[in-house]
């Protein structure tokens, strides 16, 4: 007896239509990043093992998928860590290889790789499968798609507004209206960090921060108070507490808050071009938003910070999101290449979409007509017509056998396919063919050149 | 000091213009997939590695990329084993999952998990990378892309027919003229096995039959021998050794010589039915060839096999293949489905295009149009252009920084950006733009609607 087949934990198969409005999702994404003069780059999805380690955090190292050495993996494996099953350290001994676990730290490799191929600033996106080991749940894969855009070798301010722009024209052409993008700058934590006089309570503080919403201005600050910080530092930064306001207000809040910390003006100014730039052009769809209690990647980010909220109307979270990083080679021997770059979220754009019903109804791989088969002698003469439509841009299918009518008719429409030919002895002789309109019923005789105006 | 970068042996970074040049050579397939009705399936890159293993003969279960499990994956494993370091049977214990092979396997898995929602037939067409442990050389990669459409559950001769209009008409998209597409029938094959009275010896005899070009009647039949096959039976196929003719005169001579063979007898009506139907409908660039050695993946071919022959300008070999199976989805537990399929070769037909410079010259990422950078007040005024044009859907850059104007010209004509944007403080002024042409140098002054005209 066969085993019941299955797919690993954690992975998924994509039936044609979730292929479909997958690649238009993609299609649509990468039609505006060449617009916005990126290039796209592939990498291969194993990279050497000591390329990842190292690059993710304790945690990251773990999910990170290894692969086995082929061949005889064992001959050259220590003896005593097979004794001692010692897992963790034998792995470098039995595994050289793993599975990409962002596109990220490929790109920085690619980078440095090909310096000297690569013109600079390079503005590169990259759309690939990227593989973590974490727990499964609803909407964490352990197999998604990253899809990003990043500049390398440019520390300009544009680019920050070019990427705010891009944001906006991406969700604008899916017709997801009313994303919120949320701008932050680590210069501007760091400038909280030196007025609270807690560096590394900094996390703890905005994570508390974060949830105004919910528990409200006491909770918070008893939470910060629980995570040890003073409630001098708290009385210092008391207009966080009620940030509201535009862009601009919020900023001439920070101005005040900030003035005894250079970085934290620096962040400021630098948050204030670009509100000011992307003013000016106005955005199609989207809505900027200062958000001080942002610090997505806190660890490597070192300018701005983006995310992008989904629209109210669907609970959902972050669906992209990304920031400035001045040091993203140097781990591989290149130094002082800032870049900045910004991610979509395909999984979750995809949940989006599909809970406001905003794919186009054209984005199916659905054919056009079906021929139905009468038999081998209405079939040859049937060929004729499906390769003229084919040749004409419609989607054509054949029933490869000779079924009952009823039987070819049921798969049309199971399918979705709108429309049927039917060719008999009266047809041939004639050189006409039968179009039947599925839904209606109603039937034309046509000859080859109605029936592909009719169709196409 | 950090170590310099490389990526493992046998895989490839693929620059912007590769990545366009693969993208439109698998956007042309997938189109002409579509106008035949065959629709897109995606599954997991990595399977239960009991999916796979026993599939593919014992050589291809040692090309098979094991992921190592995550975690502590050496407390389950057998202490023997260990001691032993019995690489083999370790594997099992210490790896679960392991990269899709081929995309045939994960094919048939995919059809029997959802046998409850698939209208069968069955087409589906699927474009992923695979992943084979194989010693790297010219042209032999360890990922690279399979593209492939497959029908199920349907022995219609149809289907042959279908799948060599559409080997024809893909190539012809592609403008690759003069493919050959060789096609033999596993049942011929049978039949030469049974005349000759050595089926155990038929991989030897196709085999040495395939080299009569090269070493001549004598040389072939010498091998023939020393591989024991008898003189006797060498002589009863004497008409193979002359095996020339067009198509019809081809078969003709096969059905004299497998007079005596059922199956024989059946594979030559199964080709001329074939042939009958492709020589009424005629075909665009290719020609169609029957190839009696042509023998591929023996072991699970029932009926048809296919091989594509690049044009005889270019020394490449096979572009592609495939056939008839009468039994794919046994293995998992699915009885009785006969399924026939093909296969592109998307790195082999990416070298005959570059090799023949058939490659559309608008098959490239860059922009058509930089604005250059002459300070944040020029750029402000420019920014409203700049959304303008990628609105019109123009592909337009910004240089990020304030740069010397002759550097930025550099940046633009490396990067085959043919035309360039400039503003001073007089184009502000007139409410204009300069639109320069790099190769002609040619200047002219230009309100934003005429500028999305002259680019567009």
């Amino acid at each position: 007896m066969a085993k019941k087949p299955g797919i690993p934990k954690g992975t998924r198969d994509f039936s044609s239509m979730e292929v479909a409005r997958r690649q238009y999702i993609m299609q649509t994404i990468r039609h505006r990043f060449e617009k916005f003069g990126f290039h796209p780059i592939e990498t291969p999805s194993f990279e050497n093992l000591d390329t990842l380690l190292g690059k993710y955090g304790e945690e990251g190292d773990r999910l990170i998928f290894k692969i086995l050495n082929s061949g005889d993996y064992l001959s050259k494996a220590d003896e005593k860590l097979l004794n001692e099953k010692s897992s963790q350290k034998l792995t470098s001994q039995i595994s050289e290889k793993a599975l990409r676990y962002d596109l990220t730290v490929p790109f920085a490799r690619y980078v440095v790789m090909h310096q000297n191929e690569i013109d600079f600033p390079f503005k590169r996106y990259q759309m690939q499968p990227v593989w973590r080991a974490d727990r499964p749940q609803k909407g964490r894969f352990r197999e998604f798609y990253q899809c990003d855009a990043d500049v390398i070798g440019s520390k300009s301010l544009w680019q920050e507004v070019e990427l705010v722009l891009l944001y906006d024209r991406v969700f604008t052409d899916l017709n997801i209206f009313g994303v919120t993008i949320k701008l932050n700058n680590r210069k501007i934590l760091a400038g909280i960090a030196e007025v609270i006089g807690a560096s590394d309570k900094l996390i703890d503080f905005t994570v508390a921060l974060d949830k105004l919403d919910k528990i409200g201005e006491e909770g918070v600050k008893a939470e910060m108070i629980e995570k040890g910080i003073t409630a001098e530092a708290i009385e210092t930064v008391q207009p966080l507490f009620h940030f509201t306001g535009n862009f601009e207000e919020k900023l001439d809040k920070l101005r005040k808050l900030l003035i005894t910390s250079e970085e934290g003006k620096r962040g400021v100014e630098e948050l204030a071009f670009v509100g000011k730039e992307i003013s000016r052009l106005g955005l199609k769809s989207a809505k900027l938003n200062l958000d001080v209690t942002l610090a997505r990647g806190l660890n490597y980010y070192t300018g701005a910070i983006f995310e992008i909220g989904a629209p109210d109307t669907v609970q959902i979270g972050s669906i992209g999101g990304g920031g400035r990083y001045d040091d993203l080679t140097g781990n591989f021997g290149l130094k002082d290449m800032s870049g900045v770059g910004i991610s979509f979220g395909l999984d979750r754009i995809y949940l989006v979409m599909e809970e406001l019903n905003l794919f186009p109804t054209e984005v199916n791989t659905a054919s056009k007509v079906l021929f139905l088969n009468m038999g081998d002698q209405e079939m040859s003469y049937a060929m004729q017509a499906v390769v003229g439509l084919r040749d004409a841009g419609i989607k054509t299918e054949i029933y490869p056998d000779k079924a009952k009518v009823g039987k070819q008719f049921q798969f049309a429409d199971k399918k979705g396919i709108p429309f049927a030919v039917l060719v008999g002895s009266q047809e041939i002789e004639e050189g006409k063919f039968t179009l039947k309109e599925l839904v209606s019923g109603e039937q034309t005789v046509l000859d080859l050149q109605e029936l592909i105006k009719k169709l196409k």
